[in-house]
C-alpha cells in the first residue's frame, strides 16, 4: 500500500508560456495497492477506469523504464483538482503513476529523475514541474532534449482566486488556435518580463506584477476559445485583481487578489454570467509531491 | 567639482535579448566641474568634442527634467570602456550625464529616478539598468510606458572573458538585420530558458548556465555581422567555454570560463586570427554607478 499527494498547478502563468508553473493547494491523492494480477481502478469517472488510466499508463511507463516489474495494482483516487479546467488534473495522473511505480517497487524516490519522466510522458517541463517540486518553476528542454527545471520560492501570502467555469477546454484546441510565427516585438514584451514576474512572486510585489504581468504570445488567441473571457476579466479588474492570467490553456481563469474580503463582490458579479463561474481561494503549495505513507 | 564613475555592461546575456544586462568591472569615470560658461571636454577623442557629445546632452536633458541651470560645464572623461564594442560605452555616457546633473545642483541622487531618465534617453532599460544598478538586472517597459527594472545578485567568482575585436559594430545595423517576425517556437526556447539563466548567475552553477545559454532570437542573425564569430566561438568552446554569447550587439564575443588558466590558451589561438581580438578578464560589478566625492 502506497499513497501519494500530488498538487495542482497552474502553468503560462502571466509572461511565461511554456515556462513558468506554480503549484496550488489543491490536490489529487492516490493510492497504490499491489494485487496478484491484473488492474483495479476505484473512484475514478467511468471514462478514466479502463487500460488507457493515465496514472496506470504512467506505472507501466516507469515501471519499463526502472526495469522492474509488479504483478497487479489497484489504483484508487480522491480528486479535488477539477479535470480539464487548466489546473494540472493530466500532471497530477502523470506524476502520481510514476510516484506508484517508485514506491510498490520500493525504489528511493529521486524527483529529478521522476521529473525526467514525466517530462517523457507529458511533453512539456513547465506543466509536470511544480506538481513534483512546489512553488514557482520555469522549465524549459535544452539543446540535447533534456528537461531543466528551476524553483523560485512564492511568498505565502499571494491569494490565487481561480475562476471555474462549467465548460472544458481542449488543450489540443488550445494549442491549434495559436500562430507558429509571431512579432518579435510581441516575443520581446513576454521575454523582459520574465525576470520582473519571478521576484515579484517572491517577493509579494502586487504592485510591480500588476505592471510585469501581461502576455501577448498565448492570451490574445486562446481568450476567444474561453466564453466570457471578457467579462470575468472585466469583473475582476473593476474590483480587485494584481494579476488575471489564464490557467494553463483554460478554461480556468486565475485572478490573484489583494484582499480576500473582495471574493464575495466578486462571487456576485460572477453570478450574472451564463457559465457559473466558481471562485475558489487558493494558496501556493510550497511542498510538491507527497508521499504520504 | 564632482567625480562619478560607471560601470561597463554587457546586455543581450544570453537568451535575454532586450531584457537581461549585467556590469561588469570595467569603468569610465567622469568628472564635472562648473564654469563661468559654456562647455569644455577633456580626455575626448576629438569626434566627440563638441555639443552633440552624449555625456553633455543627457546632462543637458536631466537639468531641463529637474527644473535646474548652471552657468557652464568642464567635463572629464578617463574611459577605459572600448568604444562601439558592444561593451555599454554609451549607457556610461548617459548615466555619467545623468549623475553629472544631479551632482553639480545638489539634487539627490535617486537610483530608480535616474534609471527612469537613462531610459528616457536610451530608450532600452536594459542597456542602462545594470551601468547604474550593478549586478544582473532583467528590464521591460511597461504598458504605461514606464521602465521597470529588477536585480538579481550574481556569484563573483564568474570570469567573464571578454573578447574585443579591432573593428566596430553599428547598433543601428545590428538592429536593421533582425527579422520583424519569429518562429513561436525560437521565442519560447528563449522565454522558457530565461528564469534558468538568472538562477545559474545567482548560484555561480557552470553546469546549469552551459544547457541552458542559447538564443535563436538574435544571434543567427548578428553572427553575420560580426567577423570570425564562427571562429572564435569554435576556440573557446575547444578550450573552456560555459558560455558564449554577443555582448550587446557587438563587435565584442563574451565567454565564460571556468578557469583562468585557460585564458592563455585561448589567447594564443586568437593569435592566428585576422582581427586582432584582445581577451580581457572581467569580474561583475556589484555596486553600479559610485560617486567618487
Amino acid at each position: 500500500m502506497a499513497k501519494v499527494r500530488v498538487p495542482a498547478t497552474s502553468a503560462n502563468v502571466g509572461c511565461g508560456f511554456d515556462s513558468l508553473g506554480i503549484a496550488l493547494n489543491l490536490y489529487t491523492t492516490f493510492d497504490f495497492e499491489l494485487l496478484e494480477d491484473g488492474v483495479e481502478f476505484v473512484g475514478f469517472e467511468e471514462r478514466f477506469a479502463n487500460e488507457n488510466n493515465l496514472v496506470y499508463k504512467s506505472l507501466l511507463f516507469t515501471l519499463d523504464r526502472l526495469g522492474k516489474n509488479i504483478s497487479g495494482v489497484k489504483i484508487s483516487i480522491q480528486n479535488d483538482v477539477p479535470i480539464s479546467r487548466g489546473l494540472g488534473s493530466s500532471s497530477t495522473c502523470v506524476v502520481g503513476g510514476i510516484y506508484g511505480a517508485y514506491l510498490l517497487t520500493n525504489t528511493p524516490i529521486d524527483r529529478q529523475e521522476i521529473f525526467t519522466i514525466a517530462n517523457d510522458i507529458e511533453g512539456h517541463p513547465d506543466n509536470v514541474s511544480p506538481a513534483i517540486f512546489g512553488n514557482l518553476s520555469a522549465s524549459c528542454t535544452t539543446d540535447n532534449k533534456e528537461a531543466v527545471t528551476v524553483t523560485y520560492n512564492v511568498d505565502e501570502r499571494f491569494n490565487f482566486l481561480a475562476l471555474i467555469p462549467n465548460f472544458e477546454t481542449s488543450t489540443e484546441e488550445a494549442r491549434k488556435v495559436m500562430p507558429k510565427e509571431i512579432l518579435l516585438k510581441d516575443a520581446l514584451y513576454s521575454l523582459s518580463r520574465l525576470g520582473a514576474v519571478v521576484k515579484a512572486f517572491e517577493t509579494y510585489d502586487l504592485s510591480l506584477l500588476k505592471k510585469v504581468m501581461g502576455d501577448k504570445i498565448h492570451e490574445p488567441y486562446r481568450k476567444e476559445i474561453i466564453h466570457e473571457y471578457d467579462e470575468v476579466r472585466n469583473i475582476c479588474q473593476e474590483i480587485d485583481s494584481s494579476a488575471f492570467f489564464i490557467s494553463g490553456s483554460g478554461s480556468t481563469l486565475m485572478n490573484i487578489i489583494a484582499d480576500k474580503n473582495n471574493i464575495e463582490k466578486i462571487k456576485t458579479k460572477l453570478a450574472k454570467l451564463k457559465y457559473k463561474w466558481q471562485p475558489i481561494l487558493l494558496k501556493v503549495d510550497t511542498k510538491g509531491t507527497l508521499v504520504l505513507d
